[in-house]
């Protein structure tokens, strides 16, 4: 399934999975919960139940003109991975590390497909990151790297916007990672039957104004998407709705002779192979 | 008023304000709401309400064998400050930062007022660390230095308790500060009328088993509890319940010749003067 989180006609959240390229048929209007959170929350069952409502769901939506929602709505935690890709460790300056490296994106800091990404009125050190999400279906600590894609319930896709100034100006990299609506996440929830296992061999990429700036795939990661479940599940209990952004590969703007700011006009589009085009405006902050 | 977060006779969360040494007065009870975050989030409101409800409450309840919870139940962001001491920059082999260095710590890493912190089974490198915590009442987005203690709506204490070989092991120390049930908050929330202005000039303390391995003053903060709101602020919205975890003093177990780490069988007190003492067993997590 593909679903896909939206505000629907009466302005409440609604969850629907998406038919066609241009359709999602709504199922929470045929009685399934209004966010993928509470699905996941389910576990299986959750999912199953999900699959018969979509046969029996009538109400057809276009996706031209709707309004998109992050496909989860509130995870208690989501992980950032950085350095995730050695192309992009290198021309960071950064050595290629030896253990996952974990920073927190909060709730705020993001917006959905097709919302404005906005440039702080702080910095002008506005950058892009094309990223593969996982999200935890199933929790659990201290889970083996051979189960663990057991946990993960599907895959999505992040725009983990930086202000890199504030991202480097201290050696813990959250303020300049969290800057409000500065990242993006969507457009929509693959399960991860639909892709292949651990969502291995996609390429990403990142184009500003159609000009491509990313270009790689997930299996050059350092760190693939079962180990950073293991990892960060040996420190903590994953729950479900936990996302993991599992890192970026080389081309970001700061590392471009000269550097490439993203500023108000602009659209930035993230692309994952296989499971969509995450693809947002930029605007200035309000003054 | 000094508030107190626990679980009542019914096994559900309660409010209350401690009026002797001994006892609270259970507010919620006399009709106040079960948490702080919904006090915080009624801002002056909610606390003008909450000193009625304490005039007519009439429950008390001893302070012996109650069910502390953490102050603030469920914040949406808890920013922990890094280094923010000139002498625990320097025994941990930083430099002293020039803006405030902040990591995020979730509400699973954290335990309330005598509850048990979990010594994980991956590593034994467990540290204390003594810290006043600020807490956030009035939100807002670019928050002036001069304006920023108008929205703290008051004071409580961690312990940012430790993973530190988990902490170090990669530039991001996000996975080492948040073991589940590795840190603790409490025992209660002061209200900031109570303090001196940015509760500055407050001895912290941290002793195991009695003795006393951190003794400092909340004065040599680098930077002040006013410095730290309005710095995040410029990044993000800071949100009514929101938690800055505001740094620790010298005198960590990892600083130590040779090294102090907490094990099964410890006592970790944490004071700062006027706000309380914040004590927790320590034990091994389950095999």
């Amino acid at each position: 399934m593909r679903l896909i989180a939206f505000v629907n006609d009466q302005g409440r959240p609604a969850l629907g999975a998406r038919v066609d390229a241009d359709h999602l048929l709504d199922l929470t209007a045929a009685g399934a919960p209004a966010t993928l959170d509470e699905v996941l929350r389910q576990g299986e069952a959750g999912f199953a139940e999900l699959r018969r409502t979509l046969d029996r769901a009538t109400r057809r939506v276009p996706l031209a003109g709707l309004r998109w929602l992050p496909p989860v709505a509130d995870p208690a935690k989501a992980f950032a991975i950085g350095l995730n890709y050695l192309d992009h460790a290198a021309e960071s300056n950064f050595e290629p590390p030896k253990y996952p490296v974990v920073f927190q994106r909060y709730r705020s800091s993001w917006v959905a497909h097709e919302q404005p990404l906005v440039r702080p009125r702080v910095s002008t050190q506005f950058d892009y990151e094309a990223e593969l999400v996982a999200v935890i279906g199933k929790g659990g600590r201290h889970i083996a790297p051979e189960r663990a894609l057991e946990h993960v319930a599907g895959y999505s896709i992040f725009n983990d916007g930086s202000i890199r100034d504030w991202q480097l100006r201290t050696n813990q990299w959250l303020l300049g990672k969290n800057f409000d609506a500065s990242g993006s996440f969507g457009p929509e929830f693959v399960t991860a039957d639909e892709l292949p296992e651990g969502a291995k061999g996609l390429r990403v990429q990142c184009r500003l104004n159609g000009q491509v700036l990313q270009d790689a795939n997930t299996r050059d990661m350092i760190f693939d998407v079962a180990t950073l479940v293991s990892t960060c599940s040996s420190a903590m209990a994953l729950q479900p709705g936990d996302i993991i952004i599992t890192g970026t590969p080389s081309g970001v703007g700061m590392a471009r002779k000269p550097p490439v700011w993203m500023k108000a006009g602009d659209v930035c589009e993230v692309e994952v192979e296989k499971v969509g085009v995450l693809r947002n405006p930029v605007v200035d902050e309000a003054a």
